[in-house]
């Protein structure tokens, strides 16, 4: 992409009516628009990195039996009734609306019960389970306050699964594939190291949740992390027997700020009870289906990385989800010469934004580390001299001049 | 993808609340759920469809110049109020709600007003211009009936691009690229022959706007054709001004039930001025930014394409937008043949759904036609003799064997 195709520009002032590092940095940088508070919008950037989120996590749900739907936004009042999560007083966060003949409608902050509803087309035997579908849905939670950024949003991207199962057994097969999955995806997003399988609140179907939290001085979260143990416990459940339980000491433990980047659900049958979702089993008993929901915060992972990975210059996008993989810089009379290395690297597979604005090349250098993309390639009349580009990693500060033969 | 792996059953019966043909099909063959009149979820099969949809659209727009952005479904209620599109009496298909704190927001039904907005931090001089951004986003529209299935839904996937331009000649530019592109969308979409470029209503900017509307008896407009020239004329400006001004004759014209799968609009300087979109030209004078508009209905496309090319036994997806290239089926005891087969056309980069339930072989021929992936292959004991497979388009009746050597 050529930045002179390319609509948005960076901002040198700090956007004074937002409070969060991450967006601060999201939006002078051109990756999101800001709408209102907990309210963004995803510019080319912004898209793309999201995307790059998205394409990690489905590869992952795919390999553990995932299939991708897409629900609508708009809810059924009577299928959330049913569970008695309709009443404001039960869940705090609805946005609620209603059709012209006043019938009242709710906008998604989640999808277990229109998706348990829908499954009653699809699951009537034992020999329709297991069953696993997620998608990628704009989830939009009335939020009293939002002053995270993109790290707690009123309309963010979350990918949700949730998986049917015949019994327990079956569903804690799936659980424990699913933590192992979470776990690459971390990996690959840069934040494996920093990211803690967390023991949280169960509610009201189990005595346990699972979150991953992520360490991060902005998140808005507290747990107690034992380190080498690789195991986290949210402060909401920290007491002796859950210790006990998970064979941890006290004095072990380093207390941290945390994001929840995932979280991990059991519901039992109760909510298929509810709704209607039962199935016959090998002795041709009816029973319910056990449910179970699995949640990445996709949005709310490109803020935690924003805030982790920048530095005093902008932003530092790990390679995985870098928007582009190369920042292309031309400065003086060498259009022909940078033209055609942009299309010898496009050709190679790698992807580039190419600053081929008439600016100056301190402002270039600018855009290129509050952009954050992992490589910075110059082209001058200097470095074509000796036949070469300057490259330069967006971690490190030094740079070195590579033969132009031997770059791609 | 196994069947055995697809939670997604079809159904025999139609479902008796849906009136529509396309959402009957795209029912019974699993693509979609219906939660209510006019709201859809995409199940794999028909988030696949969509996909391919987007994808054509997709490089179209970026061959145009587009930067694909994705907006918020929340609306602030002031920017729309300065072009007075927030009160129900000009803008009857809203959707409402308010934040904790009793702020109203609105659910985007179109988004010429935050995008405009969000553009004055992109856009203040000549240089900044000609800018294109689009996105595919779920609108929201309430509508008071809603009896077309996917046609028109209150919840739907629209492509939305957005241009900005410094001048009339600039915008013209562009608004005819865009038409070109439009023709080019729709041909690979199957429906080519069948899209009319029409002139229709203009509203308060400009004469006339223009619409690509599909031959569709489900549709819900009606157009005058001429066929030879390859134009209509939307009923709601059919007068003899409009026929002299398009070189047109009355008794050339032929009565059309048609779908409006695209529409494109000019809103001048207008909007540009009620919300501040400014910018300087060459001569350092100010001049509001011209605006057009340019509609495709993604998932409306695959509510026509479902009614205009299905048969009796169902669905007849046209190549490049079918959820699968391949149905294979599996019959009697060749386990091992067919998961090689169903390897090798994967290995060849074709998509395949492969039929490997325990099910009768005419279940599995009913659902291959339901379902109506462009190919049907019929591995058996039978055809293995032959060393072959049976092959037959959804197309046609006939099939032929080829031999499993040749079949790739």
């Amino acid at each position: 992409m050529r930045r002179t195709k390319l609509f948005t520009n960076t901002q040198k002032q700090t956007p004074t009516d937002e409070v969060a590092r991450n967006a601060q940095l999201l939006i002078r940088a051109g990756y999101i628009h800001k709408e209102m508070a907990g309210i963004y919008d995803l510019l080319p950037l912004g898209l793309r990195v999201v995307e790059k989120i998205k394409e990690v996590v489905r590869i992952e749900m795919n390999a553990i039996g995932g299939n991708e739907i897409l629900m609508a936004s708009l809810q059924r009042k009577d299928l959330w009734e049913k569970t008695d999560r309709w009443n404001d007083k039960n869940v705090d966060i609805w946005f609620k609306t209603h059709l012209q003949n006043g019938r009242e409608l709710g906008l998604g902050w989640s999808h277990e019960e229109p998706i348990t509803d829908m499954m009653r087309n699809h699951i009537s035997s034992y020999k329709d389970l297991p069953a696993y579908c997620y998608q990628f849905q704009n989830k939009m939670r009335n939020e009293l306050r939002s002053k995270s950024g993109i790290m707690r949003g009123r309309e963010f991207m979350m990918k949700d699964l949730y998986s049917y199962s015949s019994n327990d057994e079956e569903h804690q097969i799936f659980y424990d594939s699913c933590i192992k999955a979470y776990h690459r995806i971390f990996k690959q997003l840069g934040i494996g190291d920093q990211t803690y399988f967390t023991v949280a609140s169960g509610g009201a179907f189990t005595k346990f949740s699972h979150e991953f939290q992520t360490i991060c001085d902005a998140g808005e979260d507290i747990v107690y992390l034992d380190k080498k143990k690789r195991i986290a416990i949210n402060q909401e459940v920290l007491n002796d027997e859950v210790l006990k339980d998970h064979n941890l000491k006290r004095e072990d433990l380093e207390k941290a700020k945390t994001a929840e980047v995932g979280n991990i659900f059991s519901f039992g049958g109760t909510k298929s009870e509810q709704l209607g979702l039962f199935f016959t089993d090998k002795n041709g008993k009816k029973q319910p289906v056990i449910l179970g929901s699995y949640g990445i915060g996709i949005t709310r992972i490109m803020g935690v990385i924003a805030e982790k990975l920048s530095d005093k210059k902008g932003l530092v996008w790990p390679e995985s989800i870098a928007p582009y993989d190369i920042y292309l810089i031309a400065i003086g009379d060498v259009d022909k010469e940078a033209n055609e290395l942009y299309e010898k690297f496009q050709k190679a597979g790698r992807s580039v934004l190419f600053d081929d604005r008439e600016a100056r090349p301190g402002d270039k250098f600018a855009d290129a580390d509050l952009i954050g993309v992992p490589l910075r390639v110059i082209i001058s009349s200097k470095t074509l001299q000796k036949g070469s580009v300057e490259i330069k990693k967006r971690t490190e500060d030094k740079s070195e001049l590579i033969k132009i033969s031997e770059v791609i």
